[in-house]
Order: C-alpha cells, then sequence, then structure tokens
C-alpha cells in the first residue's frame, strides 16, 4: 500500500485548527471540505468550539470517537509538533501539513521542520508539507478538497502535483477556460517526508488517473526519478514543467563536459531520457494536458489539415514545420476521393482547403476520407465563421468520426463567436473534441502526442552490451588508484578505452627514440607525439604535444627537442614515456563525448560539437547515463552536429550507428567502474572517408 | 491625398450585388451597412429590387441621384467588368471588390484580373480586390463595416490589414476575448491595385490608426517596403506576420549566400531592418497587439516582477530570460523601501515576492516604489487569487500608477476567478492594463515593446559612408565587362576589395618566380598560391591553390609544380597569374560574408559562421542592402559567430567594430556598383591576437 493510500482516500478526516473565523484558513479548509461533499466523516478540532460551520469539533484529536486516516493541520508552525505528538496518541497514520514558517524561511524554521521530520519518522507517520496548499481528489467517491484553495476545481481524471502551492490555486482558478478537470491535487510544500517521486508511483496505481502534470522546482533524486518517470510515463503520459532554468549556471571544472554540464541542461536530459515531456511556460502545459486528455496517441506522425480557409492552413503548415510534424502526403486514390466531394476551387492537397463556403457535410465527408485513409495518422480541422454558421454541427460530426477512428488524434482550431463554450456545453456537452483558438496551440499539443509516441516506440529497443576487457580496466584502475593518481595518463586512458572497444587511433608508449620509430611505422606517417604524464595534465600548455610529424626524419628531431625540452623544465621525470600515435588526416570535423558524475541531475553524458567551436556554439546535448540506445541516439540527433556528420563538401557521411556505438560503449565504461568520475573522449574526428576515430582520452578517478 | 482616403472614409457608397437573399453575400453585406451604422449615404445596386433592407436601391449605379465615393461590387467575376464600366459612367473612382474568381482561380481568372486591372487603370479608379472579405472602418464619425464578416468588430485603433479575409473574419469573431478593438479592417485580396504598402502609407498619416497589424503571404516590392516600412515605423508600431515560411527553399546557385539564402531568412531581415515586428503566430500577433495597444514604448529594458507568489516570479524569470528582457537590479535603497512595506517573510529581490497574503496597500505601495525607481523601466504584477480576492482593488490601484508613471509599461498577469473579464467591464470599465492568464504572453509581449524601442534607439545612429577609390574599382568592373567576365579573378576581386579599404591579406599577382619571391618576401613566410583566372572559378578543384609554403626553396618548388600542372592541362592560358598571398597564421576562426542581389526579398547581405561549417550549422543572418549600421550590427550579433569572436581558448577577441566596418564597406561596394551580382567575402579570417583578414574574394557581375 501506498503511503499516499489514506492521504488522498481518507475514510475519516480532521481538521486540526479549524475556525469559525471567516476568512481564516481554517474555516475556509472546513468550508472547503463541506461545499466540495467529501464522502467520508469529517471533524474539526479547536480549543473550545464545539461546531464549526455544523462540522462536530473537539478540543483534541484524540477526542474523537472515530478513528481518523488523515489530519489536516492548519495551525502556527510552532505548535505542529505538539499536535503531531497527539495525532500518534490517537492512532493517526496521516497528516498533511498546511502550516508554513518552516524550511522555506530558514533559520529556526529549519529546526522545526528538522524536529516535525524526526517525529513523522518516529511514528511511522506518513506526511505532505509541511507549506503547502493541502489536497484535493475530485473522484466522486471520495470528493475531498482539503486545500484552501479559493475555487472547486473542474473534476477530471489529470493528476496535478505542484512545487508551489500558489500555482495549485491558480491553475484551479483557471479551469473552466483550460477545458480540463483535476481528478487529483497534491500541493507538494517542503517535500520534507512525500515528495514528488511518491506521487509519481501512487498515480502510476490508481486508475481514476490517467495524465500525471508535475510543476517541479528540483528534480528530487535524479537516479530514482529516472527509474521510477521512466516505468510510470509508459502507461501514462507525464508533462512536467522544471522551473529556475534562469538561474541554472555552469559550475566551472576542468573538463569541457563539466564546463558545459549547466544544471538545466542535464535536468533537460535526464526528463526527456524518462519520456517525460517537458514543457516551459505552464500555456503550453495545459494546452497540451488538453490535448492528452482526449486524444490518443497515434501510430504514426504525419499530420492532415482540413481547412474552410488558405491562411489558416498556411499558418498550420508553418507551425507543424516548427515543431517537426510532417505533413501527410496524400495518396492519388484520397486525393481523387476528396475531389469528388468538393467543389473545383478547392484543393485537395495538404492542407486541404474546402474554402469558405464548406457545408457542414463537406467537413464530416472530408474528414472521413481522410482519417480513412493510410497516410494519415492524426487530423486538425480548422473552422472559421465566415459565410454560415455551422461550427457545433461539425463539431458533432467530427465526434461521431472520433469514435469511429479511435486511434487518430482529432484537434480543432475554431474561429467562431466569444460564446462557442457556452454553445458547446448547452448543446454539446459530451463532446471531446479539443477545441482551441489558435492554430499554433493546436499544432503544438499534437507535437507532444507525438513526442509520446516517439518514446512509447523507443522503448521497444534493446541497448546493446558489449563484449569488453574489463579485467584489465580493473588493474589500470585499481593500479592507478594505489598510486594515488587523480588523473590517468594518456597511454592509461587510452588503454581504458582500447580495453572497451573504442576506435582509437593506433598508438603506442615509447620509451626512447628507437620505440618510437616502431611505434610510428606501425600506425604510418604522420603520427603526433603526445607526453604521457599523470602528473601534468596540460599537455599542450607545456609543448608537450608535437603534430604533423611526416617522417622518420622529423620524428627523431622532435623527439630529440621535446626530451631536451622537458629536461631543462625539470619535467622528465614526470612523464611515463611519450605517446606516439597515427595522426587522423584531412579532418576538420570534430566531436566531443563526456561524462560528468553525481551532478545536480545525476550522472551525465554530454555529446555534441567539438574543436576550438565547443565553448563558442555549445552545440552539445546531454543525457543520463547508463545510456539507452533512445537516449545515445538522441545526443547524436539533438544538436547540429549532426550537421557535420552528413556528407560535407567532399567529405563522406559517417554512420551515425558508429557513433551512437561509442557513446553506449563510454555509458558501459562508467557504468562498469563506478571510481571513474569524469571523462573526456575528445575530440573524436571524422576523417574524409567517414572512419571516426576517438583521438584523445582524459579519466578522472575517485581518490581518497 | 491617398488612394484610399475616400474608400475608407467615403461619404457615399453603393452595394453593386445588393441582395434581398438571406444568407447571400449581398445581403450580409447590407445589412453590416446598415447594423454597424454607416454615417454617410447608402444605397443598393440591384435589376429589379428597389429597397435591400430598407436601403434604396436602384438597378444600375448611374441611377443613384447622388454621386457615390464608393463602390462595393459583389457580383460574379464574369459580370465585373461591365459593371466597372458603369461605375466609370456614374463618376465613380473608388471600388472594393469582393468577388472571387479572379487570378487565384488561375487560368481565366488571371485574364479576368487583368482586364479588371486595366479598366481600373484607364478609368484612374482606385482598387481594393478582387477576391477580398471588404473593408471596416470603425471610427464613429465612419461607422463602416462593408465587409461580410459574419460579427460586428470590437471597435479600437489598431490597423489591421491582410491577404487572408477569411483571417480577418475569424479574428474579428475572437476579439471580444482578445481584449483589443479595431480602427480599420482591410481585406487585401488579390492585390490587383491596392498593396500593403499604400496602406502601411495610408494609415502612417491617420491619426485614428496607432497600431498597424499585418498578416502577408509575401512582401510586395521589397525595396519600396523597406523604405515605407522603416519611415512608418518610426511614429507608428507594425506588427507583422509574414507566413508561408515552411515552403520557402532556398535556392541551389554557385554561391554560398545564394545557397543560403531561403526567401524566408531574406524575409525575416527585411523585416527586421525596418522595424517592423515579426511574429510567427497569431496568438503571439495578438497578445502583443495588446500590450502595444496599452502600454508606452520604455526608455530601458529592466523589468521588475511583483508577485504574491513564488512560482509564477520564478516563471517569469525564466521567460524574461528566454526572451532577453534583463531583470532589474534593485538598489539597497529600493529594496529598504520595500522592506519598510512588507512582512520580513517576503523577498525583496526581484522577484519581488509579497507573500500570499498581500493586502491591496502592499500592491499599491510596491507597485509604487518600484515604479518610482530609476532601475526599473517596466513592471509585471503577478496576481494569484489564494486568500482573499482583491484582484480589481489591485488593478485598480495598477491604473493609478500608469497615469502617475506614464512611460513605465504595467503589465499583469491574473490566476484569479474565470469571470474577471465581465467584473472588469462592469467594475472598472476604463481599465488599460493589459491582463494575462499566462507569464509566458505578458513577458513575450513586453519584449515586443523592448524589440520596438531597440528599433526606435536605432534609427538615431548615423551610417557611416568611407573613402573609397571608386575609380579603380570602376575601370576593373568596366574592364571586366568589356571583356565579357562573369566571375572576376582572384586578383580582380582583391584589388576590388582593397579599393574599397577591406582588410585584405597582403597579396600581388605574380607572372613568374621572380615577381612570386618578391611578393612572398613583402608579404612574409608563409604564403599562399592561388591562381588567378577569370575562367577556372573553382581554384581547389584543379589544384589551383597551395597553402602553407614555409620558405623560398618551398615557393619555388610549389610554383615549378604548378606550373607544370596547369601546362599539361592545357590550363596555363586560361591564368592570368598567380596570386601570392600572406598566410594568415594559427587561425581557425572563419567568417564569412556575401551579397546576394534581386532575390525575391531584394538584395541581401549575408554574415555568418564560416569554414567547413558554413551549411552544415547554417549560423548565418540577412539583412537587405545598403545596411545601415544597425543592421550590421544586428548581422554581427544575430547569430552563434559572434561566439568564436570573443576571447577562445588563448585567441584573442576581434573587436566588433571591425567586423561591422567590413559588412558596412561590403554594402557601399554593392550600392555604389549596381552590375555586381553576387559576392563572397569568405572566408573572413580571425587570427591569434584577433586580427582580421579578408582571405578570399568572389565577384560575380551582370554580363548581357
Amino acid at each position: 500500500m501506498s503511503k499516499l493510500d489514506n492521504i488522498m482516500k481518507p475514510k475519516s478526516i480532521a481538521i486540526i485548527g479549524a475556525s469559525n473565523k471567516v476568512g481564516s484558513v481554517g474555516n475556509e479548509l472546513v468550508r472547503r471540505v463541506i461545499e466540495f461533499g467529501y464522502k467520508g466523516n469529517a471533524y474539526g478540532v479547536h480549543p473550545t468550539e464545539t461546531s464549526i460551520l455544523g462540522l462536530p469539533t473537539y478540543p483534541h484529536i484524540y477526542n474523537i470517537p472515530e478513528s481518523i486516516d488523515l489530519a489536516v493541520i492548519a495551525i502556527p508552525a510552532k505548535a505542529v509538533s505538539g499536535v503531531v505528538d497527539e495525532c500518534n496518541q490517537a492512532g493517526v497514520r496521516n497528516i498533511v501539513v498546511i502550516s508554513s514558517g518552516f524550511k522555506e524561511i530558514g533559520g529556526q524554521g529549519i529546526e522545526l521542520e528538522k524536529e516535525l521530520l524526526a517525529k513523522v519518522t518516529q511514528y511511522g507517520m506518513n506526511m505532505i508539507g509541511p507549506n503547502c496548499l493541502g489536497i484535493i481528489n475530485s473522484n466522486h467517491d471520495i470528493s475531498l478538497d482539503a486545500s484552501f484553495a479559493p475555487l472547486q476545481p473542474v473534476r477530471g481524471t489529470i493528476g496535478f502535483a505542484t512545487q508551489s502551492g500558489a500555482l495549485a490555486s491558480g491553475i484551479i482558478n483557471l479551469l473552466p477556460t483550460l477545458h480540463i478537470g483535476l481528478g487529483q491535487v497534491i500541493s507538494l510544500g517542503n517535500q520534507a517526508d512525500i515528495n514528488a517521486l511518491d506521487v509519481l508511483e501512487y498515480w502510476e496505481k490508481d486508475d481514476n488517473i490517467t495524465q500525471i502534470l508535475l510543476y517541479l522546482e528540483s528534480i528530487p533524486d535524479p537516479q530514482k526519478f529516472r527509474e521510477v518517470a521512466s516505468r510510470v510515463s509508459k502507461t501514462k503520459p507525464i508533462l512536467a514543467i522544471k522551473s529556475g532554468r534562469s538561474s541554472a549556471g555552469a559550475k566551472a571544472t576542468a573538463s569541457h563536459t563539466g564546463a558545459l554540464a549547466g544544471d538545466d541542461t542535464t535536468a533537460e536530459g535526464l526528463l526527456a531520457s524518462c519520456g517525460v515531456i517537458r514543457e516551459y511556460y505552464l500555456r503550453d502545459l495545459f494546452n497540451a494536458a488538453h490535448v492528452f486528455d482526449k486524444c490518443p496517441v497515434p501510430k504514426g506522425k504525419n499530420l492532415a489539415i482540413l481547412t474552410n480557409a488558405g491562411g489558416p492552413g498556411i499558418l498550420a503548415t508553418d507551425t507543424a514545420n516548427d515543431v517537426g510534424i510532417p505533413l501527410a502526403q496524400l495518396s492519388e486514390t484520397t486525393k481523387q476521393k476528396l475531389r469528388d466531394v468538393l467543389p473545383p476551387q478547392a484543393s485537395v492537397r495538404n492542407p486541404v482547403d474546402m474554402i469558405a463556403s464548406a457545408p457542414t457535410e463537406h467537413y464530416a465527408q472530408c474528414a472521413d476520407i481522410l482519417l480513412n485513409s493510410d497516410e494519415v495518422d492524426m487530423l486538425l480541422v480548422i473552422y472559421l465563421y465566415i459565410t454560415g454558421k455551422n461550427d457545433l454541427p461539425v463539431l458533432d460530426n467530427l465526434e461521431k468520426l472520433k469514435a469511429k477512428y479511435n486511434n487518430k488524434p482529432i484537434v480543432a482550431v475554431y474561429m467562431t463567436t466569444p460564446d462557442l463554450d457556452e454553445r458547446i456545453s448547452q448543446e454539446l456537452p459530451n463532446s471531446t473534441i479539443p477545441i482551441f483558438n489558435f492554430v499554433v496551440d493546436a499544432v503544438t499539443g499534437l507535437s507532444k502526442l507525438c513526442q509520446r509516441r516517439d518514446y512509447l516506440e523507443s522503448t521497444k529497443i534493446t541497448t546493446p552490451t558489449y563484449k569488453v576487457n574489463k579485467p584489465l580496466v580493473k588493474e589500470v584502475l585499481e593500479s592507478a588508484s594505489l598510486q594515488n593518481i587523480h588523473t590517468l595518463s594518456v597511454a592509461q586512458s587510452l588503454q581504458v578505452f582500447t580495453a572497451y572497444g573504442l576506435p582509437t587511433v593506433s598508438w603506442g608508449l615509447a620509451q626512447n627514440l628507437a620505440d618510437a620509430k616502431n611505434i610510428a611505422n606501425k600506425c604510418g606517417y604522420p603520427v603526433v607525439l603526445k607526453i604521457s604524464s599523470t602528473k601534468i595534465t596540460h599537455k599542450t600548455d607545456v609543448g608537450g604535444v608535437i603534430v604533423n610529424i611526416k617522417s622518420e626524419d622529423e620524428l627523431a628531431y622532435h623527439w630529440q627537442n621535446l626530451v631536451t625540452k622537458l629536461n631543462k623544465a625539470g619535467m622528465l621525470e614526470q612523464i611515463e614515456g611519450i605517446v606516439v600515435m597515427q595522426q587522423v588526416q584531412g579532418s576538420n570535423r570534430e566531436l566531443v563525448a563526456g561524462v560528468v558524475k553525481k551532478g545536480e541531475n545525476g550522472n551525465q553524458m554530454m555529446f555534441g560539437l567539438g574543436g576550438i567551436f565547443i565553448e563558442a556554439l555549445k552545440e552539445v546535448a546531454f543525457r543520463p547515463c547508463p545510456l539507452s540506445y533512445t537516449d545515445a541516439k538522441a545526443l547524436v540527433e539533438k544538436t547540429k552536429a549532426k550537421n557535420i556528420m552528413g556528407n560535407l563538401r567532399g567529405n563522406k557521411a559517417v554512420e551515425q550507428e558508429k557513433i551512437i556505438e561509442i557513446l553506449l560503449r563510454l555509458s558501459q565504461l562508467v557504468s562498469d567502474f563506478d571510481q571513474i568520475n569524469e571523462l573526456d573522449a575528445n575530440p573524436i574526428m571524422i576523417d574524409a572517408n567517414g572512419n571516426v576515430f576517438v583521438v584523445d582520452a582524459r579519466i578522472v578517478i575517485q581518490t581518497d
């Protein structure tokens, strides 16, 4: 049984802090409970009153002559702890603490919250809050509004959990205009005990909740969030706002990956990886929720647009293009069927423009033809009231088609009279077609359905596990650890990468010129020299990297030069040798991959455009580790880095799968070895023939 | 007098095609004219009726016993031409042709439109349409609704001109919910005579119109559009949608600039250059119009956020960051004033969070403090109805502050009861604070005010004219023209660039090795060899570019090699010599600039990220030529190219002004010489010290 069961579906509740003072929170709470028609038994707790708004009221919770499933507490912060003792005495196991004055005010509030949580833990209680707006369950069997939101919510089947209580109140106010209803509302408050994750797991199993909306200011326990959200979003859509994007600054670290891992970029990757549909704005969250509430997830993403006006059809096409929805390519058969119905001035290409005079029947017939065709997965119907008002008959027909084609989303854009909502509620009260004023909201909503479709498809793909030389890496890392090495040398890092099957360039560690010549011969000229050291981390700064060595003579010359220079600088002792490596030729296509660990949003892989452009262009994306195949593919496709992987001015394209494999092997490596703290594969180069090489490696391990 | 004067403010009108048939366009038109309360004299024209809905009606327009300012024609396309003859007979000089069946249907319709336009021209008439919804002037002195939009428009002072008539109708339907009123509506139809430009010029001088909204599917006469729109937008805001973005594909041409000049990217640049605020979605167009309708243009862009709830404050901060609005940094003085008013739990940092209990007075006092401070240019007030409903008193106070601080925009986000609009219209009917449900719409609206503020500021900046060697370029181009040269040689192009003061690398044209050595010594090694030819345009393909020549020996070697190779290939005759040029060292920061001429949106300059990334990353922007200083600056700042101009891994920043000067000099060049058809300055390189060089040049001239 979930911690939340008796909170959200209590058979009896007590309101501690109930009050007869009009306008007080304690009075509002009682009024809400009564007016919303709570189906269980409700009591008030007040020092002196015996009845509040007709609710039987007792001085202490233990005086109530019935066992209480849930206590809702709205008294000054300092008194809460004592009341929790009394709840325990009365055998109450579930509390919602509305009172503020805890962690959110800092100082003494932090102490009060610690004390409160200690008692909750000690007594084995479940708690929502403190510092919250309360909870609502609008299911008719429960009908509990234990909140001080000023209006009653429109009832529905959406669960809304929010870190901002005020927002719950604000949204409840707007529900009639948002065209959605809420099944449950949970104001999370300070999340001292129950947090967003508990709510996700609870709603996962509650059949009355069909869709989950979250407003988060931080993601609790990213690793567990990923596990839970990935699972839940397989059965129910989760749409989330994660705010505080602008304050998220990247931390200054030595690695590129670390430097680019702003809190928000990693949050973005985490949410995407779990199939959580991230929204940036409340407007878009609720528009999408409206679409999800009433539409199935489509099989494909091809959109047909049916309109009685050209302009909005063009705008819909533009918007579909903006959000990445392809317009259905209508077959000749479909076009002919449309032609048979429509006048010659109409356009039967998608968008299908029936022209301004389109009667109800044209809408019905054309929508039927489009929905019936295999080319069409989703339908957008645009209705402009121009010459005759048949908006409701058109809608009525769409409703029938929706039943007939129940796996194809239908949304509508209506630019008709402002009393539309009213007329619909009177004449077509059971209408379930989402209607928007503007094309952008409708099409953007559909794009979120497509995003969900892609997530569900992606869960069918297995992530490969590669055969690698794990013992060798174990040995390298353990030996480094024994020597208290923080950053592995180039040779060590390349050894690790090679053991994990990464496509490193040919290389070898040379101790003397003879070694170097042998290795260079194996690699083939030109070659690169790199000092290998666990002490010198910035090889370039000390002149420790020499490129474009074209012959044995040049090799000898540079080798001597380098050794002399290091000797003079007293650095010869600090190196374990000099790596000789193949130079990737004719390539200026550079990619970068890397891993940061234990950041605010958990372990994350970065991938994107490399070279001098890394920081300047910030064409990088993050996804949580371990990567799924889909995560790796998303990384490859997310940024403009993919554009340099294609055919480019005589340079051949690299197969995307090769890059995906690199990312998955790196992910496997950091999963296998928890002691790897940071990792950069930078640069990853694509040569003119489309071959890909990891050219440099940097691995930082945990030392302590 | 404008062509539109007697169309939009006629003293008398005739509706040709007026009808007693309910539901017909001719009947609707008459009904609109009567119901909207037209102040002039109106007549019907119908073969047999003598009265339509009470309007005196005559068989022909010349039968009407009064001179008619405007004829509105709604009869079958084929009959229009004859009726125009009759109009002429009757001395009518202005017509609005609602009838469809012209150019938009192709074939015969094209012919009919040509015929119609010929008559209009012959008779010296002014015409709107054909194929339009009509026109509306809601000014109480006129009160003319000569359209068949189904509803009457809310009256206001916004002018809305649209290429989609249906859209006018749709928007009029939605006006009550959009909180704006329209002063004039012009459905442009096929724009055979009067087009969007005429409308702009007309509204420029009409004091009743304070803001202009456009829905365009194409931009008529880009050069004139730029001239007119730039001028009009200095006095009145122009907000425009230019649709058909997704169908705009770039044309395949030889130059990079041409290849990247998609119709929409150039339209984008054209609109921005004129100070036209481009919107992509109708929703955003009307939200911004709402803000413009009621707010002044701010002096600066610093935004203060005043809220009674933390969550929406964070969302507003995120959104401001998204749209580039800086949050005002409050001074200690301002913060202290806020502290004096607010309880200790409140936050006096911006966003100012007064907490949920904030009474009316806190709103009033804090808003006053913020508006009174120099740090604040704009104010966003967020009101969530949580514990007490004082939404209207708060609004009332804001209204008073608006009068007091009349140069600072105030917008509000209200999440209160759904009957808010109704209550406002009853209790505060004169309220002029724009109110939105969601932060994103309010903040995005404000960002458009900021965009306008920036445009108005930019018009104060003079664009420099540089001293250049124009005669030399004239000579080069004329000589090339005489020789029928299409693409100038490298040497010719560099000569032109040098004459216009562009920072080309040191270079010279060598005819023999001795020449080459001399030039190389002047340039300093390393140098580059490039064959100079007006016949061989792809130098690299024939191996005609050799880089990184480090010494006189290497120079001699490569010179001989190249000459031998060209000789073997029989190409030696096709070159005019070999250019020897300084090689920019240690640079991989490449930019690109170029000009395309006479595209769909006029002459345009492109600027952005160069190198192999040009096509892959598409980090380029376009602005019309000749460039203003502001255009040039916008080009430099618009794309991620600006990121590589900064300090980058030990490479010094380049001064932006140097790049701006390059663009302005190129612009001056193509303005001075109309025969230059295409031009690429590619690459433009930034060296490690932040010096900038134009390394290669390509100029294509008109030949005929």
